[in-house]
């Protein structure tokens, strides 16, 4: 193995790569894929369709997928057992990748991961790959992709910034104790219980610019101000799960 | 005129649109580009290239460059006179788009607007663009695109946040008012005057990771100890003035 790439593929649709991203595709002998959670069928079958797509007919490639390991109960409040647990975790995906590495036969010189969104914001899979790229000593590139909060924005029509004002992304985990004005607009990401419910009162004349299952035939958008629209979003999600099983959403919250 | 479309493009490589963004161009009758600056004869041919690249030979098109009317002086310190300032360069930018919009002919219905990086992150054609539609009564979709951020995180292989913690987007003349630690790691944009060196001492662990022409034949990339790397960043940032008549530049801090 010669090289590792990371490509970032945007949230599902082929047409969210970029043409750089296209090109890495068609250079990968093995992509290297680890799917888990409730999400998981819809998301193999997106990547399908991804490297059916994009992919010319005359490159030959090979798609592994890797077990991924348990990930301990991590629900702690705490930050600092979240984080353990997280790294932990990631320890455990190093080795069940290196073990797949060590088994790539000698034509099979690039390694392929591919990332949904982008993966400089919340996903582990630079940081893994930083942890191989010693053991095998090989060469690494990035490519970019669209991320959640970008294409939140695009379908609300929005810039994530007011004017000369800062952009905040924080996690659903630390929404309620962190949140002050201050921050500017700020997104949300991996909140899986809506965090921003706990500030409808305190705040309720922030705005929710929210969106679910972005970039696929199901997308949900809903904006307006956070008392009055939390409970249509709540119904939505409700009705999503119900529906498509899982629910990935993002949201940003600007002051009035 | 049925329809606006505003269209990330990246930081100035044809690889860098997204499919989408690519489709999107060939459905553009008339672009309307507004350079201004130093950058401009640089940022005017990288346009060129896109478009002359990606756009099919047999889809015609006009570019119109719309003279930008001249922006007060706006160095106040002071955020609601730097806001003000602003918003009436937008205004003036508003009335000169509407004055070129009204002379359109009938068969040009697709307005484009290319936008160097996201359409989302710290750029005013989305708010201008708000301000055409009701008096045009068109329609408006937004093409998202890979932002400088983004690019200087793929160039040094990292990810913008740390396990679990927030990323914070700031401007130059707003981070050394709103600088902790517990911002998480902070991006700052639109800073021509290198900010972050008045944290050398205060935050002497802070690392930077930065870029300037990202995405260009010229990028430039430094990384280390904001203490230790400053000075080379300025050296670097003068080299690149002094040769390219602009410097693009944005960088990461990250606590230590």
């Amino acid at each position: 193995m010669k090289r590792i790439r990371v490509i970032g593929i945007g949230m599902g649709d082929p047409g969210h790569l970029t043409r750089d991203a296209v090109e890495a595709l068609a250079t990968v002998d093995v992509f290297l894929v680890a799917d888990k959670g409730e999400a998981k069928a819809d998301l193999v079958r997106a990547r399908q369709r991804i490297c059916a797509e994009l992919i010319p007919w005359s490159h030959r490639y090979r798609v592994i997928e890797v077990v991924d390991p348990e990930r301990g109960p991590d629900r702690e409040r705490d930050s600092a057992a979240y984080g353990r647990g997280v790294r932990d975790w990631h320890a455990a995906r190093v080795d069940a990748y290196a073990e797949v590495l060590a088994t790539l036969q000698p034509h099979e010189q690039t390694v392929g991961f591919l990332v949904w969104g982008d993966p400089a914001f919340y996903d582990s899979t630079i940081r893994i790959v930083d942890a191989l790229r010693p053991r095998f000593g090989v060469a690494v590139d990035v490519l970019p992709g669209i991320s959640a909060p970008q294409l939140l924005a695009a379908r609300h029509g929005i810039p994530l910034n007011r004017i000369g004002a800062p952009i905040h992304i924080t996690t659903g985990r630390r929404l309620l104790e962190e949140y002050r004005p201050e921050l500017g607009d700020v997104v949300v990401m991996l909140d899986g219980h809506l965090q921003c419910a706990g500030l409808a009162e305190t705040h309720p004349d922030l705005r929710l610019y929210w969106g679910a299952q972005l970039g696929t035939p199901d997308e949900a958008l809903v904006s307006g101000r956070l008392a009055e629209v939390i409970d249509e979003v709540r119904r939505l999600r409700a009705e999503i799960r119900a529906r498509d099983g899982w629910v990935m959403d993002t949201y940003l919250l600007r002051p009035a």
